[in-house]
Formats: C-alpha cells, sequence, structure tokens
C-alpha cells in the first residue's frame, strides 16, 4: 500500500519537473494514507533525475520517520501541519514557482481576475501574514505551517487550494499529490495572467461573484458538468 | 465526410498543444460541415495526449449529439452560437492563452499596433461587454455566445477573426477549424507584444488607417500578393 | 555559385526558426553575390519545415525574377533597396521577433543600455519616420526600404546592423546572410533585456560613450580583440 | 590533475548552455587550482555544441597562458583578478543571463525580496560602481575586476556569491566552477522574480533580516539543516 502511495508522491514530484515548476532540487510533494496517518514525501536535496520511489521518505504525522534511509524535505514539519489541520487533503506541494513567488514576495494575494482562476480557485488566492522574528527564530517550518492555518480560519481549503506564504512561496494542495501538483501548475498560471493583468489594468476589479460561483461550480461539487464524471 | 471533418477538428486541437496555447484539458477547437448542418468538437476534459479522431463528438446546430460516446466540450453552446450567428466561418477555437487571457481579464481590446495584427485583424480585437449576473446564471454557455455576437454587431466577423470575453478568454474563428487554431496562435503572439508595446508606450497611438488597409488586404481579398496563390 | 548562395541563405532562414524569432512563414532572409548582382531569398508564405534551398527565388537587383518558380518574399523590394544604398552588406534579414516589434510598434529607439547592446550596435537602435499615406498607397514595400535608408543619413550600416521600422519590425543586416541572422538574434535578445531595463529604471542613461566605443571595438575593426583570429 | 580541472570547467560552461544562460559564444566559466596556481577557462568565441575539455585554456595568476592553443576568453583578467582577491573561491562564471543584467543595466541591486533568494545571497546583489572613462580606457578588463572587489570591501564573496557589474552583466563564483555556474542559474531566477515582484509592488521591503538568517544559514554553515549531509 504505502508502495502505491510512494509511486504516486515520485509521479507528483517529477510533475512538477515536467510543468517546468522547479529548478535544480527546489519544490517538494508529499501524499497522505490517512487510514495509516502515514506521509511519503520527497527527499532533501536529492536531484529529481535520478530519483526512486524508494527514495521517498515516511514520517507519521508527528514527524517520526517510519521508512526510508534519506533525510526528508526541509520543508517536512510545513505538511504535517496542514494534513492535521485540514482533514480533507491527501496531498501537499510546495514550490518556488516563479510567478506565484513573485506575488508571493510582493505581499499581495492574487484576486480572482478571470475564469481559470474561477475555475480552481473559488476567490482570491491568499497571503499569509508575515512570520514574527520569534516564530522565525522558534520552530520555522512548523510556524510557517500554522501561519497558513491561522490565515484559512475563514476560508475554506477545499474551495481555495492554495496559499502564498509572504516573502516566500506558495503552498497547494487537494484529494491527493498528484491533485495538489495539478494545483500548483495552475496557480502559476493564474499567477502569471495575474501579472500581465494587474500591470496592463491595475484598477482591474476582477470576476463578478456571479461568474465566480458559476465556473467555480462548474467544476467542483454535485452539480458539475465539465468532463467525463456522469 | 464527417470522418475527415473530425481529423481535421483533432489536428486543429493538437495544434493549441504544439503551440503552447493550452495547459492540461483547457481549450477547444470545432469544425462544421455547413452541408449537413453537423459540428465535431473536442470532448470535454480528456487528456490530448491520448485523444483520437474518433473521440470528437459530433452535434447538430441546435446541440444535438448525433455521433459520439464521450461528453462534448462544455464550451458547445458558444461554438454553436457562432456557427449560427456567422455563416461565413467554418471552425471555432477557444482557448486561455496567456497574453490573450491577460488583455480580456483586464477589459481592454488590443489595439492595432503594428503590422503584425493588421495582417490578420481588421481593426482592434474587441472585448465583449461582461455578462449580467442573470445571463450567467441563466444559460450562461449560450450566453457567453450572444454576448461576441451583440459585440459584433457592427464588425466584420471575417474581417476580425476573433474576440476577448470580458473576464474570461479569446474565441477565434476561421474558414475551417485549423485557420481558427491558426488565428488563437496569431492572436497570442499579437496580444503579447501588444502588451509589451502598451507597458512601454501606454500613448502608442497604433497604426495609420492606411497602414492598417495596406497590411489587412495584403494577405486578404482579390488583390491579396501574400503566398503562393496566383 | 548561386547553389551555395541559395544554401547559405536557407540555412539562414532556420536560424530564425531555431532561435525561435519566427512563427508560422513568418521572416525572410536574403543573401546577394554582389559579383553576379543577384540575390537569393525566401520565397512567399512557404512553410520553414519543408523548405529546400532550391525554394529560394533568385531576383537581379531591380527585382527581376532570374531563377526559382516560386514568388519571392513579399518584402524583396526592401531587400533591393536595402543591397543598393549599403553597398558593404552581404545579407538582409527581416522578422516581427517579439520584443524588438515591440519597440518598434511603440516608436521608440533602444537605447544602449549595456556591454550586450553595444558589442554588436555602436549606438541605439533608431526607428524610422512612420509612413505617410501616400507612400504606403504606393509602392509600399520600396518605401519602406527607403525610409530605412533615410533614417541611415547620418549613420554607418556597419556599425548599427539593424533598424526598426515604425508600427512594423525590425530588419537586420551583414556580411552575409547567416551574419544577418545573428543579428536578428542578438537584436531581439537587446531588445528584451532593454525592455526589462527600461521597466525597471525608466531614467537609465545606459552606457557611457567610453563604454560603447570600448566593447563596439573589442568585437569590430582592427584591434578587435574577441575570438579567435589572429 | 589539470584534465580533470579541464574537464569540471567544461561541464560547467555546458550548464550556462542547458539552462538558457548563454546565447551564441557568450560566457564564461573558469575554474581554479590552488595548490598549482592555475586557473582553466573557456576559450574565447569558440562554439559551445563542438567545445571539448582539450580547448579549455590554463592560465597561471599572472595570465600566462600555460596550456591550451586557443586564445583565453576576453575576460580572463576578470576572472584572474577574482580568483587573487577571493582566496576561498574555486570558480568563476560570467553570463550576460537577461534578467540579471536588465538589473545590472538599470543600476539596480536586487534587494532581497523573498526567500528563494535568500537560500543563496546573504543580503541584495550588488552593484559595482560604473567605470571611469580612465579604467575603461586602460585595463579595462582588470578594471572590471577591481570595481568588483571595491564593491565587496565590507561584503564576504562566500555570503554573496555574486555581484552585477553596473552597465554590464553579472559575475557569480563558487567553491568550484560548477558552483559557480549553479548560481549563475539561481541568480538569474533570482533576478526574473526580483524584476516581477519589482513591478507588482514598488514598495516592497523585502525579507526581516530574521529571515534571511533562517534561510542563508537554513544551507550554509556548521547548523546547516538542508540536504543530505550529515
Amino acid at each position: 500500500m504505502l508502495e502505491s502511495l510512494k509511486s504516486h508522491v515520485l509521479e507528483a514530484n517529477l510533475e512538477l519537473v515536467r510543468r517546468g515548476l522547479v529548478l535544480y532540487t527546489f519544490g517538494n510533494a508529499s501524499g497522505i494514507d490517512r487510514e495509516q496517518g502515514l506521509v511519503a514525501i520527497k527527499p532533501s536535496g536529492v536531484p529529481y533525475e535520478t530519483m526512486t520511489a524508494g527514495d521517498m521518505v515516511v514520517s507519521d504525522l508527528e514527524g517520526r520517520i517510519v521508512e526510508g534511509t534519506l533525510k526528508p524535505s526541509s520543508d517536512l514539519a510545513t505538511h504535517l501541519e496542514l494534513y492535521r489541520a485540514f482533514p480533507a487533503i491527501g496531498g501537499v506541494v510546495h514550490t518556488h514557482s516563479e510567478f506565484a513567488t513573485a506575488w508571493a514576495q510582493a505581499g499581495r494575494e492574487i484576486p480572482a481576475y478571470g475564469t481559470t482562476h474561477a475555475d480552481y480557485f473559488y476567490g482570491p488566492v491568499p497571503v499569509t501574514e508575515e512570520l514574527s522574528a520569534e516564530e522565525i527564530g522558534g520552530d520555522y517550518v512548523l510556524n510557517t505551517g500554522r501561519k497558513i492555518i491561522d490565515r484559512f480560519h475563514n476560508l475554506d481549503p477545499e474551495a481555495v487550494p492554495g496559499v502564498l506564504v509572504a516573502g516566500h512561496a506558495p503552498f497547494t494542495w487537494g484529494a491527493d499529490a498528484m491533485s495538489a501538483a495539478y494545483h500548483a501548475v495552475v496557480l502559476e498560471a493564474v499567477a502569471r495572467m495575474a501579472y500581465y493583468t494587474a500591470t496592463l489594468n491595475p484598477a482591474c476589479a476582477g470576476v463578478s461573484q456571479a461568474l465566480l460561483d458559476r465556473h467555480y461550480f462548474r467544476k467542483h461539487g454535485a452539480k458539475a458538468t465539465y468532463g467525463q464524471r456522469s
């Protein structure tokens, strides 16, 4: 069972390479087996070119390594915090993809400027607060996760499957690791188009609530009409 | 006969992939057989990598599926509205290509800034009005087509083979599906250059009427001089 | 002898494809045999994928076709005008490469912002005047060449091997067709960096005369030190 | 021993090609054997496609060529000045990569806008002063190196492994030639994201000192936690 999870997590990591979201060893994807409470994640600083499913590191939700000989991604504690707080998610991805990172660095949420955005994110992609010097000096990676959760205080993580960590970069999530990677790819495309939109029309108001509703629910929920599901 | 149409429509869809205009299952191309009044269109949410001509869905002009086991593109009703309103067109393409979409999101028409534009679009690429909450809540996909047609009230769809749907993305058309795809590719290049032009020179007035005429009619109409036709 | 010229001109045209400067059948390169007074140029509207050296069209300096079964590039008259006016050049290239075209559309010369520019262009890349309605309505392609030559009234075409035609796109030239293509590639890179520079620092003054001199003469003239020539 | 250095330096040069940092024969990488006091560097103006390890030119620290039949990179004197001044570095790279060059041309340092930057550069990437006409007219290439060293008067070259030469382009360095190339690649990505950040939020203050410290020391020094070292 974990072999299947590790293969799936490897594929999600490789999807980030195929889509041009990561440079060298940047980025990481993980997936969780909710029944066993175990998370498989990319090892730290290993080249994607030679990475195998067996290199994935398995951790429990408290960060105890239960399988794997390599060190896990240095962002593991953020992933675990998200899995603990958002019970509906099955995968987490972190990248420094360039346009999403630029919005995070600029400290600006990505407005819902169009239907591409609305198809995947039911509202702006939010930005966390900046971490304080104490939060950075303390358990920094865990605190990054806490800042994300604080920001989702009034937000549904299933309706808005991603966030920009201020001064850092995006995290996305989904039903499984590949879905989280898909959201990372779409977020980068949305961030790129939003950059061009914001510079073409700084006063752009974005889509109406009616259009946001229509597009989001076209792809999500019981009344979804997109794709081949019946 | 429809086999040929379906193959042609498949090729037009794949052209969007080859030219980098679509991400995942985004985008759709269709073509019409005017004699039979039948439209072949890409199925909804199917990966381009494995798509075959046999996956194309055939619909009549009222949206009744007459061939194909898959669900058609969720944008079918927009395509059909365009075919009904613009009798000279034989193909329709919809993408969320990044720069054209940015102009659509910004709610700005693309001015005819240069001869690349004038070679294909005889005037600015227009933007539709925004759909009202009622139009969105009603038959949204059909109403998208109606907004396009309203915008072409005083425009010739053969002289301006594309439009930006406000807050959404571009539609293009042409003599057949491949021609519509070609216009989608050129529109994206024109939109990209227009973005750089507008940010380099916000006051840019664009080409003169004389230059617009010269370039457009160089490639179109009885006196065209471009290419190998005699 | 012309076989060799036609092969060389084909290669220069294909270089434009390899470097991403042209879309579909856009762009054209030509070369001249000065002894025979004959120019080989790309045919009009033929796909690059299937183009052969034998497809190149040979014209004399007055535009009389002396070899080839296809129609020459619709820009032939501009090329010929440049060959007649600039006796030292052996090749001409025209593209709609995106950043150089954006500067041309914006009607702004490209300032010598850095040493990359200075290595190839001894001063700003100039913009022509706009063509008048009469010039456009008359022998438009020839008049495009004349506008370029007017702009070089006080400029040395060997020191500044390219120009932006206002509202249109760049032309470049060089010792032969491949050199002209090389200048087209470098011009696009220079235009791209200049775009980012101008938007980062609109007041940027560009390089000093001393730096312009040093870099230009590092690669050109009797005292050149770059490369393996002795 | 030098065979190994020359092979390593070739690989670093080819890494610049693979990562899209160089055009034609632009750019150069070198590495030093500190014990022997010998530097291997790319030859001047040789195509990357056919370059071999044997083409690398070996020079002593005073610029005397001790091995190789080709002329060394025209930037050799800058490399040597850096090796003499910064005893801890083992490799130097120079490119005209587009976004780093744009910041250099704009005369703006790259602020530490985010953690991607902080992972590699402990503070802004600085810009040198412009060279005077005398410095340009004199030993220009050497003086370029001196300007870099002047700029690092109060900076640690191991903590900030790169610089922007005003009106020119970046130089980076590292423990060896490949590390210098790695820093060149990361610098370009950081410069690109910084461009988007600065244009999205011109008032962006960048990361806090606490975040700069945390990310830099996560990857550097005795307490580094990133990667597989134990």
